[in-house]
């Protein structure tokens, strides 16, 4: 199945179910209002649900479905009750400790890093990004994640991944200057990470077919900043898979329905792939030509991301297409 | 006023409106179903709730009022939009400097430190518990917090003293054998964080009369352990106000009405007022005797906290009291 959130006002949106082919939308507030309502009561609203999207499929579009906009789209979840960031492209991360100047962390290689963003204020897939300087080294990120089911304190990595529901594109918006003082701190990122946008579509993992594998998301993430290519990084390379990570999320604590896991900045090995945030970019060119060359974003900038399949074909996430604007005091 | 919150099953319980001396309660459902309802829709509800709070305290009971029982109450906010606690008592800082034996972080006397915490899955005031082992080093840590309304991105902290809504008493519980680990990935605390307990009652700042003055809670925090004293550290040491504290979080994007903000574990200079946190006597008695001898909790402890008046006499949050229990798997 495939949804997404029609922005109206509220703080959970209104629930769509989205055509295979992302052409035509319904609402449907008689199973459920929000996306978030339906991951709570998901065992009751996943039936009616399907038998929804598979009448949207059919060659007649069912009364009171529309032509699907993704501009008028907010985060799937507006809001979620936690968004847990990892870190589990290791090639990105050995990359980054180069970057921060600073030793690997103790067990890289074998407990994710993770870190806990704002869940309360996610942006649309078109939304502008509203930020208040330019200095603060404004960069994007492009990753994979998944919304879970309810998850016990203790599960195993393997059972974890059986609390998968959803898939989702993510847009990790990062504020660069300000990452370093913090991670000092020992405290984590806060003001380095604004809030974060999502592309319009959230899957079932069963829409990905064999792209879903292995606790990863299969396909190439495709970024290009200001229309110009950036990087095409491949899901697959990813060094802990999503149960890992929820498992890595509910070590002392249970989470609740609808908390997101991040995999952080999707990062492939081979340089050809390019980058899927500039900050990556920038140590990559600081060690292949001595210096960093590329800027960060600059207010009026625009940065796309969007899945595609090993053939090109687009994913079934959409689209992620924002422009950073100066935030009015 | 003073609020609460029943728990009755759903994810914000249902919002009480308690008596000032803490004897009475009414449930408001005309007026919100919840406090974060209540938080969301201030400037409607907010002379509603202050004429049944006056009527509470008048000499007659209201039809409908009953006997207010804390044992029966969820946190006020059982889940919250965000939960970000500062390190803004910077006594327990250069402490707890010493204690992880790292140098104390650049700019810590002028720039807050803070963490993100899980907000979707708090716990009451007498709620056991549950967590998976007595390795972890388990911990309590005394806090007074913070309800804001909308916070704008940007905000001055003199104008963000004008966002708090309400005041809290929290424990923020901690695993202190997960902390060191995470504050060296620079990620922050994750692991180290199980869900958040806080004292039943939730109050507007002028319940405090001049015990809410220069934006701290002026009360001092008794705690105890399996019933023996810990320490009774006063709030009014606090080194940032809680408008630093909400200035710092909102530097780079808004926060929505009812985030928490926390003060980190109240600490005083003088020895003789004790501790709120065993991590903190723990240093102290490496400082003073050359080794740590107090341990940490063991499934079946019990801490109490209850802040207090200059006269001794009981805040007005009531108290919380709590069992460490072993998680069952």
């Amino acid at each position: 199945m495939k949804f997404a959130t029609l922005a109206n006002g509220s703080l959970d949106g209104q629930l769509l179910v989205v055509s295979r082919d992302l052409q035509r939308a319904i609402a449907v507030p008689r199973i459920a209002p929000s996306l978030l309502d339906a991951m709570q009561r998901w065992a009751a609203v996943q039936g009616p649900l399907q038998d929804v999207y598979d009448q949207l499929d059919a060659a007649t579009a069912p009364e009171g479905s529309f032509a699907f906009d993704p501009a008028a789209c907010a985060a799937p979840l507006p809001r979620a009750p936690q968004w847990l960031d990892g870190s589990a492209f290791l090639n990105h991360s050995h990359l980054m400790d180069q970057a921060f100047n600073k030793p690997p962390p103790p067990m890289v290689d074998t407990v994710p890093m993770m870190y806990q963003g704002a869940s309360d204020d996610f942006l649309g897939p078109c939304d502008d990004v509203p930020l208040p300087s330019e200095a603060d080294g404004i960069d994007f990120e492009g990753e994979f994640g998944v919304v879970t089911g309810p998850v016990p304190m203790g599960v195993t990595p393997e059972a974890a991944l059986g609390c998968v529901r959803l898939l989702l594109q993510i847009n990790d918006w990062s504020l660069r200057a300000l990452g370093p003082h913090e991670m000092k701190t020992g405290f984590g990122f806060l003001q380095a990470k604004p809030s974060t946008a999502f592309a319009p579509v959230a899957v079932t993992p069963d829409e990905l077919g064999p792209a879903w594998r292995d606790g990863r998301v299969q396909l190439r993430l495709q970024v290009q900043w200001n229309g110009e290519r950036f990087g095409e990084p491949h899901g697959g390379e990813m060094s802990f898979h999503f149960g890992q990570l929820i498992a890595h999320a509910a070590r002392t604590r249970r989470l609740t329905a609808g908390c997101i896991i991040g995999s952080g900045t999707v990062s492939n090995a081979a340089r050809s792939a390019g980058s899927a945030c500039i900050a990556e970019r920038r140590v990559i060119e600081k060690i292949d030509q001595g210096e960093s060359r590329t800027g960060f974003m600059r207010f009026g900038d625009r940065v796309r991301m969007q899945a595609v399949l090993d053939d090109g074909q687009p994913g079934p996430f959409g689209v992620i297409d924002q422009r950073v604007v100066h935030a009015q005091p």
